[in-house]
């Protein structure tokens, strides 16, 4: 029995969405929807603490956080393998999950609340709003929801957090140039992490990730983008209240506004 | 062949010297004297671009990152496991030193900075300084140097961190209360990172860190204290001039200066 409880196909949703399909575990999706803060309800906050997803249950073993969620799968189920064979190729592998984890997403994430937060403001009064901040679990995502609603990340953060992402996708295209994944010459965890986060970019991010540019990167871009359980996990449902919002940020960031 | 380029036995050097004492495998120290910036110097960021320690060496191969470092010591080599045996033990684990390196960690060094720096300061000028922190491949690392060194972080930002290591604390002690070690019933690299951190804090914690308030934390501290690849990993040599710096750093925090 295995549950997986996601948002839509997006960063750390996406990371083991893509996981789950290419391991090709059999799973009940349960829909948590981040836009109508049902992750911090109490009947989720009881499944995961801290108020996040994605979340796995195995047969009553709750595992949360994403990129341990992964190697969980590779470690507990048959199927193909998402992980290198020996030591140093999984070394290699977890520098880059890390990586991720620690420089990558947060950029991404905070650039991405930014143009995201007023969709979600501006359905709720200022007491609505704060009602439901409070009820976040962790002091740290209260901060970031509360800043962001403020719009009060300064320019000099908004081009730093850039910089992160264009420093992140160099380093993406200077290892692809010399191996045909991000571990070696095998796909790993390590190109579904840079995938859950790369993925959209070309739309949003397109003068940092380009043919010109980033060609190496393009060309995984374009491999990651054929495989079946990348395509699975992409045609995950995405509530069409949702998928207005994306399509907005993607407009606001695309025009610079 | 296994060469590892660490610093004194304190933080991420000692998480990797406590699994390489614990695993007993032989090999060569390398010691790198952060106060004098070595990791900053072209021989040392030939082998690790990111100028940091710890730093492994495997028959040519280079493993960096020390919690990649230290699963990566569990399996490649013979001797008594660090890692739980099943796999939902192993993502327990991993969610502990996920949480170190992504939140208990990054509060103690922030703090630790702010205390240490002006020892290192206080023999340079300031152009000798700047030439150091030029030569610092990481941006993030430059900017933490420069604001540490002029003594820019608000109180806010020291108070905002003293709660993190104290939720870093609470949360090892609702675990602790419930399991002999940290991941469970069975000593793991989980212990190592949190012993890593959390090793000196009687010290210099002392209000956070008690018998009264942390008594399963304390009891856990002692049994790590007394293993003997802990007693190891805490015997390698801390330079006398390094030794000054940290007894003045624990002076100084103790009397909350």
């Amino acid at each position: 029995m295995v549950d997986l409880y996601h948002a839509e196909p997006a960063a750390n949703s996406l990371k083991t969405l893509i996981a789950i399909h290419e391991k090709g575990v059999p799973f009940t999706s349960r829909y948590v929807n981040l836009h109508n803060f049902e992750q911090h309800e109490p009947w989720f906050v009881k499944i995961n603490p801290n108020g996040q997803v994605p979340v796995l249950v195995h047969d009553g073993k709750v595992i949360t956080e994403s990129t341990v969620i992964n190697e969980y799968l590779d470690e507990a189920f048959e199927g193909p393998p998402l992980r290198p064979a020996d030591p140093y190729g999984r070394a290699r592998m977890r520098v880059w999950t890390k990586f991720v984890d620690e420089y990558f997403c947060p950029a991404l994430s905070f650039i991405g609340w930014h143009y995201m937060i007023r969709h979600i403001t501006d359905k709720l009064t200022p007491e609505e709003f704060e009602a439901k901040v409070a009820r976040i679990p962790l002091k740290e995502q209260q901060d970031k929801w509360r800043a962001a609603a403020k719009q009060a990340y300064t320019q000099e953060q908004l081009d730093n957090w850039r910089r992160q992402v264009r420093v992140s996708i160099e380093r993406m295209e200077k290892q692809l140039a010399e191996t045909r994944w991000l571990a070696g010459e095998a796909f790993t965890l390590a190109d579904v992490s840079c995938y859950a986060m790369a993925g959209s970019m070309p739309s949003r991010y397109g003068d940092i990730m380009n043919e010109k540019v980033t060609p190496h990167v393009m060309d995984w871009h374009a491999r990651m983008s054929e495989r079946p359980g990348v395509k699975a996990a992409l045609a995950m449902p995405t509530p069409p209240s949702v998928r207005e919002i994306f399509d907005a940020v993607r407009q606001a960031m695309s025009s610079g506004a």
